[in-house]
C-alpha cells in the first residue's frame, strides 16, 4: 500500500481510513506511513518502534512543536471502506476513524511533508493502541523507553475537538465509600445494623453537592461528583453488614490529585465510612501563557475558524503536562461521534484545522 | 439399622443423629423409621411416599392433631455422630440435627409408640428436604399429592423453639425499587442524570421507618422492613441510568400479602420508581383460640416450662395456617444453634417437650 502525503490531507484522511488498524492490528498502517515519512519528507530522523513511528527535524530552531497522533481504530463496524456524502450541502468522510482520529494524522503527515521550512523543529509521533487498555498505549511506551522524544515546547495531540483548541485536561479520580453494620435475619431486623440504610447519607452528599467551575487561561473547566456503583447485600433474608459505594471525581487542573482526594474526603466528612481512593489521574493545565502555545492561540483568533475551549475528560495531554510540556487537542471533528458506526466528519474542518497549522509553523 | 421408639426420647434423639440424613440423602433414615413405626406402634396406618414417611390413627376421636417434623439436615460439619457432654452441669447433646430437628422428631415418634389412648386422633408426618429450597420441600409435596394427610384441628411442628410455643408465622415479601436516570460520561456528568444519587430518597424513608408491633392472641409480632440488596453502576466513567433496591418485609399475620404489599408501596409513595414484587409469602395467624390449640396452651401454663410467643420467621406452618389449620412450631433447642457446626440441645428441653405433649394427648 502506498500514500501520497502531499495529496490533500482530505484525500490522505480517505487512504488511511481505508487501512484497517484496529488496536493491535497495526503492522499494516505502520508500515506505509514509516514508507511514507521516509520517502516524501526531507530532513527527518524517521525511527520505527514497534507499531509506533517517529520523525523529528534537527533544524536548531528555538523551539520544538510535537504532533502527536494514534494510528489505531475501535473494531470496525462495516464502516470500511470510507465513502464521501453531501449533507447539508457540506462534504463528508464517513468511516471508522474518519473521527479518532486519522484526519488529525492526516493533517500532521501532510505538513510534515509540505512545510519546508518551519519556524520551528517538529517531533511526529505516530503511536498505537491507544484505543484499548492504558498498559498497552503506545505513547506510555515511548514515555518510558525513548521519553528524549517526548521533549519539546508544546505537544499538539490530533484527537477530535471539532477544530477547537481543547486545552489541558481534567483529572479523575475514584474512591470507594463502605460503610459497615452488623449482619442478622430480616425475620428480627432489629437486631442488626443494616449498612445498605446507612448509605442514605451518602447519597444525599452527592446529591446536594454543588460542582466548581474554574476559569483558567480563559478556559472554563467544570467538574463533577458522581456515583459510578454501588453494591451491597448477602442473601434476600439478611440484614447487610456491608455496602459500598464507588465516586468518580472529575476535577479541574487546578487542584493536584492530593488536593482533590481531600476535598472529596471533605465532602463526607462527619459520616462513619471507610475511605479507599482506588485510583487517580492528575489533570493537566492548559498552558496557554507559554510561547509557544500563545501563538497557536493567536493563530486560530486571526484565522477566525474554531475557538478555544477547556477539555473535560483525561487524554494523554497529561502525559506532556506531567512533563511540564503545554499540551492541547487539536483536531477535526465531533469527539461525540468517536466510536459510533456513523462515524463521519465534515470535510472542511480538516481543512481548517490544516491551515491553521500551517499558518502556525510557517509565521513570521 | 434399628431404632428403639419407646427408649428414652433423649436416647431415641441421640440415635436418630447417628443416622446421616442430609438432604436428598435420607433413605437410610427413612427405612429405618418406617420400619419402627410398623413394628412398634399399634394403630396407625403407615404410608411410605418418597422419603417422607406417614401415619395415622382412626380411633373416631372428636379431635385430630397433626405431629410434622423434617428428617433432614443441613450437610454434616464432622458433627456426626453425636456426643453427650455436661454444661453448666446440664446434659447436653451435640451433634448435627439435635436441634434441628432430631430432637423433635425423636419425641413424636415415642409418643407414637408410648401413648397408647391419646384422647384425639394422631396424624405423624416426617418429611425430607426441608433445608433446601421450596421445591423440594416434602411437606409440599405431600401438600400437593396427599393433601387429605394434613387435614386435622391443629398441626404441631416440632421445629426447635426452646421448649416455648411459637404461634403463627410472620409473613415475608421482597420488592424491588428501580430508579432511573440518563447515562452520561462522568467527564460531561451534568449531562447525565445519576441513577445511583436518586436512590437516596428511598434509603432515606427506610432509614425513617418505624416498624409495627402488634399482640395478636397474647403473642407480640414485631415487623422489619430492609434494604436486602442495592445494586447500580454501568463503568467507572459512566453516570449510571438504571440503580435498584431489593426490600424485604416481614409482616405480621393480620395483614395479607396484597395489604402487605399496598403497605410497602404506601411506604414509598411519591418517588419516581419503579415498584415490581419479585415474591411474597402469606404469614399465619396464630389461631390459638381454637379448640385443640386452646388446650396445648393450657398444658404449657400448667407444666410450668416453657411459655408462649409469636414466631417471626417464615416456617411451614403457614402451609397449615393456609389450609385454616391453626398451628404451631414446639421443640426442644435454641433455633440460633441450628446449622452451626456447635449445634446442640441441652436433653432437659428434650424431656419438657415430651411431658407437656404427652400430658395435652392424655388430658382428663
Amino acid at each position: 500500500m502506498t500514500i501520497d502525503l502531499r495529496a490533500d490531507p482530505i484525500v490522505l484522511t480517505a487512504a488511511l481510513v481505508d487501512i484497517p488498524s484496529v488496536s493491535k492490528d497495526e503492522a499494516a498502517i505502520v508500515d506505509t506511513v514509516t514508507r511514507a515519512l521516509r520517502e516524501q519528507t526531507t530532513g527527518f530522523e524517521v525511527l520505527r518502534c514497534g507499531n509506533s513511528v517517529l520523525a523529528r527535524t534537527d533544524r536548531g530552531r528555538d523551539s520544538r512543536v510535537i504532533l502527536a497522533g494514534h494510528l489505531d481504530t475501535v473494531p470496525i463496524a462495516d464502516n470500511v471502506p470510507g465513502r464521501f456524502e453531501t449533507v447539508d450541502g457540506q462534504q463528508t468522510l464517513y468511516g471508522c476513524g474518519s473521527v479518532d482520529m486519522k484526519s488529525g494524522d492526516a493533517v500532521f503527515l501532510h505538513l510534515a511533508a509540505t512545510v519546508a521550512e518551519p519556524v520551528c523543529d517538529l517531533t511526529l509521533i505516530m503511536y498505537d493502541c491507544e484505543e484499548i487498555a492504558a498498559e498497552f498505549n503506545g505513547l506510555g511506551r515511548i514515555e518510558r523507553e525513548l521519553p528524549e522524544w517526548l521533549d519539546g515546547d508544546l505537544a499538539i495531540l490530533g484527537e477530535p475537538s471539532g477544530a477547537w483548541i481543547e486545552a489541558g485536561c481534567q483529572g479523575t479520580l475514584r474512591v470507594r465509600l463502605t460503610v459497615r453494620g452488623t449482619r442478622a435475619h430480616t425475620a428480627r431486623a432489629w437486631m442488626g445494623d443494616n449498612a445498605i440504610h446507612a448509605l442514605g447519607p451518602i447519597l444525599q452528599r452527592l446529591r446536594e453537592y454543588r460542582p466548581r467551575e474554574v476559569d483558567i487561561d480563559g478556559c472554563v473547566y467544570r467538574e463533577g461528583l458522581s456515583a459510578v456503583g454501588i453494591d451491597g447485600g448477602v442473601a434476600g433474608n439478611v440484614v447487610p453488614d456491608e455496602a459500598s459505594v464507588l465516586v468518580n471525581f472529575r476535577f479541574a487542573p487546578d487542584r493536584s490529585l492530593e488536593q482533590a482526594t481531600e476535598h472529596v474526603r471533605q465532602v463526607f466528612s462527619g459520616l462513619d465510612l471507610d475511605f479507599e481512593r482506588t485510583d487517580g489521574s492528575p489533570g493537566a493545565l492548559p498552558g496557554l501563557t507559554a510561547p509557544a502555545a500563545k501563538n497557536l492561540v493567536e493563530q486560530v483568533h486571526s484565522h477566525g475558524g474554531g475557538g478555544i475551549r477547556a477539555k473535560y475528560g483525561w487524554t494523554d495531554v497529561s502525559r506532556f503536562a506531567a512533563r511540564g510540556i503545554p499540551a492541547v487537542n487539536f483536531g477535526p471533528g465531533d469527539p461525540n461521534l468517536a466510536h459510533t458506526v456513523d462515524e463521519h466528519v465534515p470535510t472542511a474542518q480538516i481543512t481548517t484545522v490544516a491551515d491553521i497549522l500551517r499558518g502556525y509553523l510557517t509565521r513570521a
